[in-house]
């Protein structure tokens, strides 16, 4: 009998040929799949694949989306686009997504995920990918560059962090609460670490929630943030026309007994809604210890924010109220079917009638591209993942970070909100 | 007996005190609203009103717009926006649209504009407002400040050119097309002249399609398009919450036998869809001779081509298609009013199932701004009323001009087509 294995150890054994891997060890993994957006992929690829008189190893599994630079907002936007396009058709990518959304967020639409998988990408929230129990990580542009030409990588077997979530989520509050309390409690420097996350809150969540959590698994410093796939991480890829066997659920799991770095339980139950401060996601406190700082901006976006269910979020709060006088309320939908499926089920009617702009599908603002960056001094409360200092418009712009509830509460009012206030519950912090 | 007077001359002899004017002489007016954007307006009015002391002559007869630089894309149009914002709020301007979409379209949707008014506007498609019977054109920054600070300006009373529009269009052509066509037929250098549009096609139009013709008034070098106001404008003006009296319609026209410098007939009975090649509005043709030409981007946008009508044109050929592989469409509504429209009606769904993407509200691309820029050497086919080079990116872009109908079905193909394939009739030119 084989000794009790994380689930990442078995996807890292599985990756490395089949050998017994432990945390530390240093191995080179083949590659399932590769992905890269406009930013980080062809720009700076070709010239290294023509120098080299290399060509992608495997097209079929390169995936490329456009989703930093679109819609291009000047000429040399515009000119990495073409590049893109360009390196797509002459590169032989079928699997190219121009403009149909951000790239963690276009990938599961399209199945492309399952557990087991050893995923490649180039972008720090590559961890989202995790929800669907796949080692998926961010790589640097010359590791992909690799990576696009051979198929292999290496790679350190991380230690995994288990973060086991007991109890309900309250009214109002969501999964992007759990990471804002993450951030500060498990602090931003788990570095070559895998976060795992468990237990009956996470059972509970649909995909997007659970793709919340793994996606800020980049905050917390992590190489990825693992979910063992259960009946909801099957039924989703099936619905979305991957393939993908039944025995996975067994399979793809962590043993009992196996060896977690660290376990760390979190109530559901007890949380209530937290924003972070500027400048940091880890600089964060119960929202009723932060409530009543004015903005100028509210943002739902980003492919942690902006998913269907966030801008149902963001709807729940705002049906029937307004944006409030001076106060601007930015929404661009994490990708072209959340736009579409929003556009059919009247969210999209509903965010416009309480005065919400509605921005292209991309990284935008949360990336320091497109529109919604800020001016000197003036105040953002956003759903994004990250508020470092400068990211979204100037250096001396303050941005704070809540769910899409916190972000639509405050846009209302004009000012940090709890969003308990118009969801029908207040439940004074434990 | 007073003479047969032109419509223009009795709005400027209203405007100037009262006093019989001819084409030819210069007048002293008060302007009755004085209109600005965030390009235009206070962030070039406010230091010289500060060094002369000055206040606004009257903040309720003074309306500011930001569409310029909305959503903010960098840090310097966030500042850009900022300025504006805090000007509104120094100088006591209750009536600032902020991001709620183009000024010409905004205007109306609040009922600012009707019969026999003087209206400056701090940008060049001001001529847009002449739909409803007033004179509304553009002046530069140096103008305007002196107008919102003193409410007086002097201009030269304009000659008339009629254009008369006999029969009914056909399916698949829309106003866009006459005015592709006048750019052609009188030239875009009728300077100093007020382009007056009348007879019984423009009678049939509703308000948005007389906008158009109005809007490119500008593109034909004209200080003003006029329609002499009927019932129509009389219920949209109700309709969007201004005040208008029966006896405007009586009022506000051109006298049988008035002095017009030219008249210009059009027969919309034999107009077919047009298009206009780079790098100009008058280098149109009818589709039928250019047909056939490739395209990277397919833009629905600005003051003049997205309006609600036009959006529906667009999505009338879209329902059931799908945008061409390869080919982007952005879809950029008027203003926040059109967005949520055409998320209730339907409309928005319809665009983004076949593939649309939907930009936010602002002049945007055509504009030079925001979303939707061209590469070198990419081409694109326009709702937007010009097509010089370089405003819509590198300025080796290639910018065709058609109508929603043409732009929406060239997305489809991918290239420059006839809509008429897709709305059931395919009539060949005369």
């Amino acid at each position: 009998m084989t000794r009790p294995r994380t689930l990442v150890e078995k996807i890292m054994a599985r990756a490395s040929g089949g050998a017994d891997v432990r945390p530390g060890d240093i191995v080179t993994v083949q590659v399932d799949l590769a992905m890269a957006h406009d930013s980080s992929g062809p720009r700076r690829w070709r010239a290294r694949l023509e120098a080299l008189g290399a060509r992608l190893w495997d097209p079929d599994k390169v995936v490329i989306v456009s989703d930093h630079y679109v819609p291009a907002v000047d000429p040399a936007s515009a000119e990495i686009l073409k590049t893109t396009r360009e390196f797509a058709r002459d590169y032989g990518v079928e699997r190219f997504y121009d403009m149909r959304g951000i790239c963690h967020v276009v990938l599961p639409e399209h199945g492309h995920l399952k557990p087991g998988m050893f995923v490649a990408g180039g972008d720090s929230h590559t961890t989202n990918g995790g929800a669907f129990g796949c080692y998926a990580a961010g790589f640097g542009a010359t590791d992909m560059t690799a990576i696009v030409a051979t198929g292999k990588t290496w790679t350190v077997v991380p230690e995994t962090i288990r973060v086991e979530i007991a109890g309900e989520f309250r009214e109002g509050v969501a999964a992007k609460d759990v990471m804002l309390l993450l951030c500060r409690e498990l602090g931003m420097g788990n570095h070559f670490k895998t976060i795992e996350y468990g237990g009956p809150a996470v059972r509970a969540m649909d995909m997007e929630a659970r793709m919340v959590l793994s996606n800020m698994a980049a905050e917390l410093g992590g190489d990825t943030g693992l979910i063992e796939p259960d009946e909801t991480t099957l039924s989703h890829i099936r619905a979305h026309g991957g393939e993908v066997e039944d025995e996975a659920i067994a399979r793809w799991r962590s043993d009992a007994g196996c060896g977690y770095a660290k376990v760390h339980a979190v109530d559901a139950s007890a949380l209530q809604p937290q924003v972070a401060a500027p400048h940091s996601p880890a600089n964060s406190d119960a929202i009723s210890n932060a409530s009543g700082e004015r903005i100028d901006q509210a943002y739902i976006g980003a492919c942690i924010g902006a998913k269907l269910t966030d801008l149902q979020m963001a709807a729940r709060v705002l049906e029937g109220r307004k944006v409030a006088r001076g106060v601007r309320l930015l929404v661009a939908p994490a990708s072209a079917k959340v736009t579409h499926a929003a556009a059919r089920d009247g969210t999209l009617a509903t965010l416009t009638e309480a005065g919400a702009v509605i921005l292209p599908s991309g990284c935008g603002a949360c990336a320091g591209l497109g529109a919604g960056l800020l001016a000197e001094g003036e105040v953002c409360i956003s759903s994004t993942n990250r508020n470092f200092r400068g990211r979204m418009g100037h250096k001396d712009a303050q941005v704070w970070l809540g769910s899409p509830f916190t972000v639509a509460a405050s846009a209302v009012t004009g000012t940090i909100t709890d969003p308990r206030e118009f969801l029908g519950e207040r439940r004074r912090a434990a």
